[in-house]
């Protein structure tokens, strides 16, 4: 069996892991796995629709989620849709923060893919479901790089820039 | 129960369905899905590491790929890290491309947001699993944005710039 992907959800934090054949086999503890890298996605439904519209607003509240939540922001990407709709991505010395919105169903995906532990991803969850007015939300978190260290430690990327 | 998350595995098409206390309900066939957005993720493990390190050839596979699987590029954005690893995004017209690399343990992190039906995913993924070399990969599809529409069929966003 190979351990090629599962994810972990914030009510039970237990992981679901799949073979090669994409059957599901078992639940295990958070603590069994180690990853370079988390993923963690968010839907956030029932938006306010001329906030997810709002490019300028996005991409400045997307800079701010970030910094609250411990990364380092190296650069920023938004683009506006005709007539409507954003993408954005603030990339972060700790990976990436990504945005796209469908203002006509009031509908947002997040998307922050994180190295390291220094992250605290929720504080820019709660920070942005806030600034868009979210009716609902949902969040689901994968672990991407399941390696087997010599050492047992992962080692993480230094957070310099080259 | 609320459709919150689900993913289809390249093996089998079939949905896993989360209710809101991250307890498994049951598999769904996809064609009873519609969502707003496709979100792939892809593990590449045992790749060659000095190809990892290089940021100038990822930036440019990256974006060869984008073109290749049918996607518009509107921007890119790559970060070299010290002592290794990569992190870069190309910003297309349908979502994004990103990639995260740890040269270190021969393993890169692909993710392919889209929307709308144009992209062949799978283009994108096994040119990029050549070009690294990889020697093992998986894949996971995850579905963004279950909203219900009034006439049974969702918009997706224009291609055209704002």
């Amino acid at each position: 069996m190979r351990w090629d992907f599962f994810f972990l959800n914030r009510g039970s934090w237990r992981a679901v892991v799949f073979n090669n054949q994409g059957i599901l086999c078992y639940f295990l503890e958070e603590t069994l796995l180690k990853s370079l890298g988390r993923q963690i996605m968010v839907e956030l439904y029932d938006c306010d629709s001329a906030i997810l519209n709002d490019v300028e607003f996005i991409r400045r509240e997307m800079q701010e989620a970030a910094v609250r939540c411990g990364a380092t922001v190296v650069q920023n990407v938004f683009h506006q849709f005709n007539p409507h709709g954003i993408s954005g991505v603030v990339v972060i010395a700790e990976s990436h923060l990504a945005i796209h919105t469908w203002p006509e169903y009031g509908y947002a995906a997040l998307d922050l893919f994180t190295c390291g532990e220094e992250i605290n991803p929720e504080i820019a969850f709660d920070y942005l479901e806030k600034k868009f007015k979210a009716g609902s939300s949902s969040l689901i978190e994968m672990r991407r790089g399941i390696v087997k260290p010599r050492s047992g430690e992962l080692h993480h990327k230094s957070l310099k820039k080259g």
